[in-house]
């Protein structure tokens, strides 16, 4: 920890100084242009660093370490592999979850999974409790849906991702599915976030829609460090001024996360863009950046999807796709099928 | 409901304009410079308008009616009171919410509770259960926080509230303190919104770290339309690009959310802010934008505080602000004590 | 200027430690933590920190002083009073300069000018010289509409802000107007900033429409660096995602700017919220948080201006505002008329 | 364009039948939920939109039709090629622009310019007058600078882009160089945009810092309604909250652009990161999502570089890059050597 003190008095120094050393740091300081430099040594990360801001004299305070831990590539050094079923996230490997936004029908949601399985999707997507903006939009199909997702999975033969809202169900949720969706508006919503913790499920964790990759990787933080380091990340596209595109998909977080960190990180380039014309070239950009994966919308027919139709693909649309993105996929040594 | 479609076939007007009478709707349409545009007489609330945007020849569809009802001015012309114990949101009067950001102990959440009541406060916060960005910051002193709030509300005779971040904690909090608060991180968590509905309570409703206008009134008609319309909103600040300040406090919501809703919006500029130096200045321009409340952080000794230290005021502090805002209340024609 | 390296080689630091005396600074260096902390002690302000940033082992570099000198407090303790004419921006009296977006023709400023000058109103602005999103929309009336600005300013009384946009034509300009805008999107346009600090006319600097603070006080720095210190300083908005607003006035620069800097800061809740119906309010919270002017834009006919109609107060909205805004500045002990 | 007014009087909407009425346009309207809907056939693009806007009893006011006409695919319907020389941006060949953020000596630029056109770029890069956010920053080598880039590319053999930012100079510039680039700060600078578009010069416009695609389009737009149809679009970052990265490249834009416009878009990940451990992974994303080109920083000794060394690749690394972009440019069906 660095204290930036701005032309502070004696005993101002003093007063810090004697704060540090009373949490067992050692303290050394320096003087340079009208400031007083305050250099902590020591494990300062127990330490409330808004403390020493509120002190008079100080300026700033500085960290030096990140605020993450075990996500940290500091923490393991080669790439955490996650495994769903017989798939796995962070190898040479790009699996490509695919499926409708959410289940509406038995019917629906088996022609979605026979159409994104012939294409060479490895997990299958479909929401069964949906987080709308509107309390007057349709809500998932709920218990129904989860027991279709469950039909359909056996019957396809796919793994199957869902998203879970409510702390309640998570035990019940982890029982039935084959990997656990934490959606972008409960990224920090920490009660759900320990519940999942404690399953032994892998966990896709989606970034908030106005998360920094800090805040992001700490929610991640809380996953491991409540002892289940089964962690997908996800990148869905930020908020940001442009209002052309539903939001803005950050790819830059694709590298930046690989550096930071040691769990795999995919991409969403159907919430990432809002339309799905632009799917196809953002899938193929994510696998330019290095994503371990994607997860793509897929309905049998947009035109009448209970919930994001509009950013859906086609299945023919998905299968030109696939066979885009195994061929890109070669050119950078790695493999979607 | 307005579609507009570029460059359409006759048949692909026709497909928009048979969905639309499926539906109920009656429809008309025009050309103009190569667009066609559709209007869809009726209520086309319940329609799902992504559909139509997702049909060939349609380039956009445009929404006529505000999506919030309950909360809307359309459907309550007059302000809504919202009552706590025996202080009004919304009315004439200005009423001051202070206290610190955490529980710490009973004596610090004491002295708190004497030191604002004293300035003219009229309800206490406090929190118990700490949402923080990192698993290993003070999380609150949970149930025995909860214990505190109860016993200092008692001894000094000032309603409390507190946020409640858990679902399966909503009905026992409702029993024991005044108002319930939703974080800006929960704002759209729908779980935790339902449940806060089902009670009597009134809710403090903080604005989303990243919530537009629209989606903050959503969250809000999530509560009303589950039955509880004791809704106060409060702006505490969005992400923005400006890094000097920790948030950006964005007053234009004040006059804004007047002008479309009937709902009380209060202002918090600690949060707002980020910074002690700067809540006295953003809460006399939060007065001026015609804000219905304040919620501002007080610790008897921010230096020592577990969270928020560098953005809350000492007692003296506040007291001084509380005296500048009297004068200032008077000049609008409004009161805060 | 601090250097943190992360678990750097014996090498890499003494690289680092070299570079910095080569350049005559004292450097210092301890161990914490697995990083190791670089102190430069000395002038830094004219080193290349961005060089040291990309050497092996260097993770970051951090400043300790502000990149801005002049405009600083530090360089000034006392508030600078620019002055425009008889007119003082800084110290307790609170300016209000107004008028219509564009000048469209004699009597429509004519008309402008007497109404804001009989409510109050200290200095006339008028664009000549529009800078429009389209080059389709009206590009103002640029030498007759300098005409119309002289001659109105002469018969009413009041002087004239008007914006340049050309370096060509800064000096003829200077000729003619009282005070010279620099407009939002040419905030970063040095070239002109460097004509204007020439002259010696009071500027008028508007924020750029997603500048920081910092940025903001650097683009004032160009023109004090080049001899002009006669700036005011006008937040005008920001681009957020908040769409239901034409910009985000961002009320806490107030206060930070005033802390920061020794120049006047004024608001122009005009553009800073695209709607009439907000001015007034907005007007309001900007002087609560301590602005130090206010530029507001008023129309004969708003239904029939040029430019910004809906932004536009009519002369009774604006006699109205200004009788509610002196009574606000009593308040505050500071005076509008 | 479609007015949508809000419970309106008969009189409030024959004011503005009236009205559009006078302007020549046909006027229809039909009632539906409490509001009307006027809609107004013909060509409205002269039409002051703003002026239906102030209306009494109108809400909103939308228009049907993109606000930029010659840069559209509306009034082009197949890509435009832009040939710098003998190098063409828009069709199945990908150049890349390579060289360092400004020119610093002979000898600097030389050897940049020999590495990059080994390594396959096909333009050099390289500021002679540099707009920098400080006064006290190196702003570049000037009139010299500009003879180094000619002799150069003489002796290199490869065509120069580099900035223009002053009008006075633009057809100076046009003469010595074969390409100018307007620069993000820039790009509303209307008074430079119609300068460049008096030239016959392709011109590279960067995206403003805070743009949005349209407004990008409608900067090109006035290139184009000047003349010049030359213009080559550079996605260069936008800014965000994110702090970890300089910019969020937007990398949407390039489908988006390619959609609404006929002109070809590059991609520039050196400032759309900020560092040159990022560049690699997001020109292989931008080509993924078919950008017509790539702009890379590249110096000899990043180290040493006077401005934007943390973001220029060493020719080692950019000679890597290079092999692996020609392999991902074959998967799909293009090239870049």
């Amino acid at each position: 920890m660095i204290i930036v003190m701005n032309a502070p008095t004696a005993d101002q120094i003093k007063r810090v100084l004697d704060k540090l050393t009373q949490t067992g740091l050692e303290a050394h300081y320096l003087h340079s242009c009208g400031r007083t430099i305050v250099t902590a040594i020591g494990d300062a990360t127990d330490c409330n660093a808004a403390q020493y801001e509120r002190m008079p004299g100080v300026d700033r305070v500085l960290s030096i370490v990140t605020p993450f831990k075990l996500v940290s590539r500091d923490f393991r050094t080669e790439n955490t592999i996650v495994q769903v079923e017989d798939v796995c996230f962070g190898g040479t490997y790009i699996p490509v979850i695919a499926g409708p936004c959410a289940v509406e029908s038995y019917e629906q949601f088996r022609d979605s999974a026979l159409a994104v399985k012939k294409a060479g999707a490895k997990l299958l997507r479909g929401g069964a409790y949906k987080p709308r903006t509107s309390p007057y939009s349709f809500q998932g199909l709920e218990q129904e849906g989860l027991e279709i997702l469950k039909t359909v999975s056996r019957e396809v033969g796919l793994p199957i991702v869902t998203e879970v809202t409510d702390p309640r169900a998570v035990e019940r949720m982890a029982d039935q599915v084959n990997m656990l969706q934490i959606g972008a508006r409960n990224m920090q919503n920490y009660v759900l976030l320990k519940e999942v913790a404690k399953t032994n499920k892998p966990v896709l964790l989606k970034r908030g829609l106005a998360a920094t990759i800090e805040e992001w990787l700490m929610a991640a933080e809380y996953i491991m460090a409540g002892g289940n380091d089964k962690i997908v990340l996800c990148e869905r596209g930020i908020r940001t001024f442009e209002s052309y595109t539903r939001n803005t998909l950050d790819l830059n977080a694709v590298p930046v996360v690989k550096e930071l960190s040691h769990l795999p990180i995919i991409v969403d380039p159907s919430h990432g863009t809002g339309s799905w014309r632009w799917v196809g070239p953002m899938a193929k950009a994510a696998l330019g950046a290095g994503a371990d994966g994607l997860i793509i919308e897929v309905h049998p027919d947009p035109e009448e999807a209970a919930s994001d139709g509009p950013q859906s693909l086609t299945p023919a649309n998905f299968c030109h796709l696939m066979q885009e993105l195994s061929l890109l996929a070669s050119a950078l040594s790695r493999k979607t099928t």
